[in-house]
């Protein structure tokens, strides 16, 4: 999750922990915690830019939740009172009518001290926050709103691969997903040199996984490419420089950027991507790793579109399901934020 | 040239500008400034960080200048009386016995309120400063050092070249020397991007030369080369995150990679070159750019040895010279600054 204290947070001599989320209701289809499944009755609120938050975008796509759920995407540059709907006509959140996120957490819990973070879902109706929980919501799109989802939504989370599934999030939580933040916010060099070297160890062991299977379990997408993939989609155009995960660019290496390229190219994963909005965010907000706030030109995110070969290694990306159809209009990227 | 002000550099709103050289004696054949070329009279001081400076090692080297002049290499860190000799016993440079470089600048001018810069060419026998001038160093070294150069001394500057070695040097000065520096010490968007789209335009225009033949001007290297070299061995180790030059890596870009593989290749380049240096200096230094002080991990460097295949082009190094000897024991860079 993106809190706005990361952007403001002080170059002290702790080492970066990620806050953990203190609003985990769940939304279920029995209801359990008073929050049942139901069509139209939340609101997903996103920044592009995040790669917590992305998971939630991409999930939502690949299971034709877009009717059920609507997204609200605030601004990439959060301000001192953090995600901001300043993207909105009047600066708004046409559905909440909210101006600020922080504005639902404060409907749930008045004077709520942590910090506010996406992904959130909100109740439309009192518009109060529901949950800020970025490990549960994609795993509860998965099993809870199955009622909803559309015909030929794969599973993202069989039954019958979770321990494996749940083995691999891990490894890739701890040192990809988290590692890359442990490295770019170290105050040390020792601490910056082990998140570093940990980055590249497990993409390396990663690697060799997929140099020999498309997918990261199983031969379909589950949640742990989807998890995989926000980070590898963000590597090159901020982990790389601005967090210094530098030993070699996604680019440079021939499996992984093969296999995020296929991600990239599926219906659901790409088509969720902002370059413009992850960039300026990483680069505008952490003022204290980039006092100038210059968004760097590069990368080149042509190769983005060059053909991957996965296919070859077999596969079946939706299981027995099918692709999500187009993007809705509405939801499109605008061109800058495409390659 | 690198002053003590690059790092300390107040990110008002003035684009950057690099500073001329104040101290601009030449040392000839015919002494005509008062500064006759004279085996064992001068010293020469360099940091390996700075680019400026590297092209005096690499024509010393190339020239077999080592037996006529002795160089004293800086401490990559300078601090706030800038460069100094502190990787020397007792943190004094053991030929001119100053601890600060600014010493031998006071010799020759009391009260200098410029910056102290590198290279320099400093008289043994009175301490003083002869001269800081970074772009006529190196080219005296190539014409007014002649009865002191080895046998079998290419020409890197000959004669009937110059018009086509000046007139790409300009490009290349302008361009890619500075470029890279206007890029990293930008202080407004614009300003940042005018630059970095300069480095990489001219750099693409440089390649197309290259991919036709192996050095810059006629089949031989020249002072044009090294010119280049400088700026390009520390592309991807600085430049590319450091500095937000980041349409590509040096890496991955086919010609100019194989290129600079092959001068890294050649005696009197890559044995020069102290990456450790390079990245300690250029990270730690510029904390306006890179408050942490942390320096990356990155790149791997092993590419540096690989193969470039660039003899099919032709070309002959040295011309009716001959390669450099090997590097002499004390002046060999530390493992940790090599691939």
């Amino acid at each position: 999750m993106s809190d706005g204290g990361d952007g403001n947070r002080s170059l002290g001599h702790t080492p970066f922990k990620r806050s953990r989320s203190h609003f985990t209701d769940r939304i279920t289809a029995d209801g359990r915690d008073g929050w049942p499944v139901e069509p139209g009755r939340y609101r997903l609120v996103v920044s592009r830019a995040c790669p917590w938050a992305s998971r939630s975008l991409i999930s939502r796509r690949l299971l034709g939740l877009e009717d059920a759920l609507s997204p609200a995407v605030a601004d990439p540059i959060q301000d001192d009172r953090s995600w901001r709907f300043t993207l909105d006509p009047g600066g708004r959140d046409p559905v909440l009518g909210i101006r600020y996120l922080g504005e639902a957490y404060d409907r749930r819990e008045t004077g709520y001290p942590g910090g506010v973070s996406v992904p959130a879902i909100v109740d439309i109706p009192t518009g109060a926050l529901v949950t800020n929980d970025y490990q549960q919501i994609t795993l509860d799109f998965a099993t809870e709103w199955t009622a909803l989802h559309r015909p030929g939504a794969p599973d993202l989370y069989p039954q019958q691969r979770r321990d494996e599934i749940d083995t691999v999030m891990a490894e890739v939580y701890e040192d990809v997903n988290n590692g890359v933040y442990r490295a770019g916010f170290a105050t040390g060099q020792k601490e910056y040199e082990e998140a570093c070297e940990g980055v590249f160890r497990q993409l390396e062991l990663l690697a060799d996984r997929l140099a020999r299977q498309r997918y990261l379990v199983g031969d379909t997408i589950t949640e742990a490419d989807i998890r995989l993939f926000t980070t590898l989609v963000r590597f090159d155009a901020v982990y790389h420089g601005h967090f210094k995960c530098n030993k070699w660019k996604l680019a440079e290496h021939p499996v992984l950027w093969a296999y995020a390229r296929d991600l990239y190219q599926t219906p659901g994963f790409g088509d969720t991507v902002d370059f413009d909005h992850i960039k300026r965010h990483y680069y505008q907000v952490h003022t204290g790793i980039n006092p100038t706030g210059i968004v760097p030109l590069g990368p080149d995110l042509t190769g983005w579109l060059a053909p991957h070969h996965r296919e070859e290694l077999g596969g079946r990306p939706f299981g027995d399901g099918t692709p999500p159809g187009p993007v809705r209009p509405e939801e499109e990227v605008p061109p800058q934020g495409r390659p």
